[in-house]
């Protein structure tokens, strides 16, 4: 049975660092099986900004550019950066766990993600062995359940 | 022996979308070895803003907090976000190859990354069959030839 704690649901915007820091430790949070849940849209601000300053400029996220010229069809529209979806898993595994460090992710891009599309962000505990925890990590669309990015974290947690 | 494409060694600070979009194919670039590197190096108001858009608001991030006390030891000071530095293998690829998808990407965290300190992004193809191309991916310490997150990239690319 799940242990599952969910974050309100609701577009992030850019506030203050550190405002939106939510403390969502809970006893059965090490047993296997537990998990966290957000859910996030991405807006286009949200692209652009990702793009700025991470430096991926890739056409296929820009609203303006023909997603389906540049990919030969294989995208019909813009998609949110498939590393700004997975960068909700680590900022799910912090509310969870604050000063948690990432040892490794592994990513699958499974589907696009849209802007404007509700997202569901989950890490669900596979294993925790000391300070050493993997987590099975999900993001997939509300409306219709589609997995778009999926994986594997590994992180170290602080001392409890 | 490697084909090698350097990019401008320099700092990226955020200007409009696409601006920056460099053109870099060349005949070599599909065999394998070929390879793409580029130079960056993260400040304070990367992570900040990094922060703000994907929402993770983890204390081992934030230059106000003390990363020590949050990760018993394992951090003497704030890091950058690994996925942050990941991401500029998203930005390499899309610059050598405009409209590439990314399929998947497995990341090892294995050293921080400072604010500051210049790093060097690899991306290097292993092999390529058809469209899909699977890239060795590395980000190290130029000063010290460290290496902070590596990997292995799967990329959908264009046809050409």
């Amino acid at each position: 049975m799940l242990a599952r704690i969910t974050a309100p649901s609701r577009a992030w915007t850019p506030t203050s660092l550190f405002s939106r820091l939510v403390s969502s430790r809970c006893a059965s949070s090490s047993r296997e099986g537990a998990a966290y849940t957000q859910k996030r849209t991405f807006t286009e601000r949200d692209v652009e900004t990702f793009a700025s300053v991470t430096g991926d400029m890739n056409p296929i996220h820009d609203a303006r550019a023909n997603a389906s010229a540049w990919t030969g069809g294989k995208l019909r529209e813009p998609a949110v950066h498939g590393m700004l979806v997975a960068s909700a898993f680590g900022a799910a595994l912090a509310r969870w766990k604050p000063g948690a460090v990432y040892a490794s992710q592994e990513l699958k891009f499974r589907a696009p993600t849209r802007v404007g599309e509700e997202m569901e962000i989950e890490i669900a505990l596979i294993r925790q062995s000391g300070t050493r925890a993997r987590y099975e990590t999900t993001a997939r669309r509300v409306k219709c359940g589609t997995v778009c990015v999926d994986g594997v974290a590994l992180a170290i947690l602080p001392e409890e």
